[in-house]
């Protein structure tokens, strides 16, 4: 009698398997059906150029009305090229929409309390309104006591806990929000995408995007997944998202078959891969893969052009925000 | 040619739906042959006993060491008569295990900085290693600059904002996690039961409980989703779990449909609801219908007897952390 039930049962099972397989992929067939190609691109440098407009005009508007220009002051140690052009581009970025940069330059061996020196200097200094330990520091620097160092009210990068504990919390506000996350959000606002009530995936659970970004999206009342390196069945997940964020610095992961036909992808890696027929023998691909998420998300970012150019425009807004709140203007 | 197209297109579609609630309820049906009535019953009442037991002997070890017994200040404002009998059971909860505790009970009309005045001087009483402020406290005293009032070091509730972002955090340690979501946690490790790379819902996202019992789950690997009042499909994402932790304060909401066969519940909900047979006119129940969970989860917490007495049992164990922090015993 019981040999009969297993069988039963095992039938059962079988069936239910193939019907899931068929199921999934009827699914992905539909969805190339109906949208052949047609992803919408979401274009992150249009709207980074527009929001560094909207800056312009808020940084001269408060300098004529009380006499501020906000600044952002960059703490950058070691001779790592990659941090330089970083810091480069944020201290073009500040000039382009009328913010003053200040810059401090170490060298690699500098202690870390000759970093905390500078920060302090800067905690005090009523011209700066942000400040930015550039990452990675060198080994012999504890990260984690420097950023802890800056005041929570220039923290414009938002990984102080305290800020992201406020993040977490219902009824609380963070006084910054992270600047890539933030970004992603602000592209699907201005695309005018509905968050609310809607299924989201975030893939990756980094600090400074992935962890955030789950969290702003349940701040705007979507239905949160957050999908990782101990994930069993990462594809199953995300297929079920309206709304997926990738941050994981995976070249190509998230392939096409995992797309919900009509999702919206925010692609937030940024990964070289060898291409010889480049000049620079590699280019950079983002974590999705471009050409089959096209034939399946009803819009996605490229990469480059998409999240990237974005960041730098939320630091600057967050540089503007904290200017605005320690004078009261508003 | 488009209009033959479409039809073929809604003729998948149909099949798709058909299948799919196929599918669904086969799942029902199979759980319910296989796991007929068989949940295990998590016993919170009798782990929480286990857990006073350990921080009894704890308590003493320390006092015979270094003559410190841990202090526990409970801060009562009004004459709320639940609030009275949560005290009163956490007093005793404190005399049961040898922890000190410290009460002091404010009238009503108790101003916000008489309040103040109390919480700062236990802040500075070196025999109070936590202190916990009842709640809800009366409409005129602002809870959050109360809260934010407790010293970090003593704030065994664990929902100080900077604690959260640690939680929160990958490499950070909050000082304190939140008892009932610690009590839940602690449920599954004592029952032994999995969490790393398991599919967790947790339904509800109050600061108190949900937030941080997805952040736990998180930390423990485990992949994590969140259900809540905006979540269009609840019962489909919560029937993907392998382990639901329900704190919603709905009774009987979490059907038996809503369950994956064989998954672990925990559920936080203790809700009154009418009942005339009882002598009090009332029972209380889970936001999981116990009934029909028995018949597909593979273990469950009863209301009452599970979750509730482990709360306490956290509150104790934070207290003890935090006299052997400050006193750097191990």
């Amino acid at each position: 009698m019981l040999g009969f039930r297993s069988l039963i049962l095992s039938a059962l099972n079988v069936c239910l398997v193939v019907m899931r397989v068929v199921a999934s992929n009827i699914d992905f067939l539909l969805l190339a059906m109906v949208f052949e190609a047609s992803a919408k691109v979401i274009d992150g440098k249009a709207v980074a150029k527009q929001i560094r407009d909207e800056i312009t005009g808020e940084v001269s508007r408060m300098k004529d009305a009380i006499g501020v220009v906000p600044g952002l002051a960059v703490i950058l140690v070691g001779d790592r090229k990659d941090s330089a052009t970083y810091v480069r581009n944020k201290k073009k970025a500040c000039q382009s929409v009328g913010i003053n940069s200040f810059e401090v330059h170490l060298p690699e061996d500098t202690s870390e309390q000759e970093v905390l020196k500078h920060i302090s200097v800067f905690n005090d200094d009523p011209s700066v309104h942000g400040i930015l330990v550039q990452l990675p520091l060198p080994c012999h620097i504890d990260e984690q006591s420097i950023l802890n160092a800056v005041s929570m009210e220039k923290d414009v990068d938002g990984f102080h806990p305290l800020n992201i504990g406020r993040l977490a919390m219902r009824g609380r506000e963070p006084l910054f929000i992270p600047c890539t996350p933030k970004g992603c959000i602000e592209l699907l606002h201005r695309y005018g995408f509905d968050i609310k009530g809607k299924r989201a995936v975030v893939i990756g659970r980094s600090n400074i995007v992935g962890m955030p970004a789950a969290l702003l999206l349940q701040r705007e009342d979507a239905t949160v997944s957050i999908v990782h390196s101990r994930t069993k069945n990462p594809e199953e997940i995300t297929r079920q998202a309206d709304i997926i964020i990738s941050a994981v610095g995976q070249p190509n992961m998230v392939r096409g078959s995992w797309i919900k036909p009509g999702a919206v992808i925010i692609d937030v890696g940024i990964n070289p891969v060898e291409d010889a027929k480049s000049p620079r023998g590699y280019r950079l691909v983002g974590d999705v893969c471009y050409e089959e998420a096209c034939e399946v998300a009803s819009a996605i970012t490229p990469v480059p052009g998409g999240v990237g150019p974005m960041t730098i425009a939320m630091l600057l807004s967050n540089t503007l925000t904290s200017a605005k709140r320690v004078h009261n203007f508003q």
